[in-house]
């Protein structure tokens, strides 16, 4: 096992502290040509990590038939997840950045501009809260087993 | 454009209503050496995936130097991520599934036990409530362009 780092949560990315910002964004209403387009979906995610100051370490996707697309980016600061259903005019993106430097809000706020969602919602979650670290926020996390779905 | 499937959202991998259920863990106090074993993450998501009854497509993981590991699941029904901090004995944990088969709280249940957390939340976050598909629960989700940290 490897020593551990410390506080400073120092990779070979620069400083990531644990947990972060963990954005929810439900995006309605978007043209279904626009979410059924692979090639459109990966290059949206790879402008939303540049937008959100991550970095993209590894992507994958795939396109469901008859419709749909799933795209995910690995990126040093966590993920990026973009789920469609043209069919319903609707994607589910989530991007949760730990560090300083990366912004998870400004990369949802991207795709919501990109995808051209005519109504949109987004949920920011506070992770890793009871760590007490850099981006963790005041409220803390309930030590639950069970959790009501909010 | 391809023509709409309709509210059945078949796909090949079954009905996939939009929108669903995402699962979002915190897990402390677990062991480090686990965390930091890209291997065992990586067996750990499979089995997870098992667990929840869910369809793996495509996965990729990333080992941190000094340390820390992230893996993530593409999945038919939507995604699995896990991201660790050995350091803080930390691993941030998120499944998202749709449709009415896979079980995302399954799948999380799982990996508290695999990762061996001493202390964890769970939060439910119900996906795509505005469209009113099987996967909706009553409340729904703030169409606001801001939202609060929770």
């Amino acid at each position: 096992m490897e020593e551990g780092r410390g506080p400073g949560a120092v990779t070979e990315y620069g400083e990531l502290e644990p947990g972060g910002i963990h954005c929810i964004c439900e995006l309605y209403e978007c043209p279904p040509a626009l979410l059924n387009d692979e090639q459109f979906v990966k290059q949206a995610l790879r402008e939303a990590v540049n937008q959100g100051m991550a970095t993209l370490l590894h992507e994958v996707s795939h396109r469901f038939h008859p419709q749909g697309v799933t795209a995910l980016g690995l990126i040093a600061e966590s993920h990026i997840a973009i789920h469609t259903w043209p069919e319903y005019s609707y994607a589910a993106v989530d991007v949760f950045t730990c560090g300083n430097r990366a912004n998870a809000e400004k990369a949802c706020r991207y795709l919501i501009r990109a995808l051209q969602a005519g109504r949109h919602s987004l949920r920011k979650l506070s992770r890793g809260a009871e760590l007490g670290g850099a981006a963790a926020v005041p409220q803390p996390v309930a030590a639950t087993s069970q959790a009501a779905i909010i």
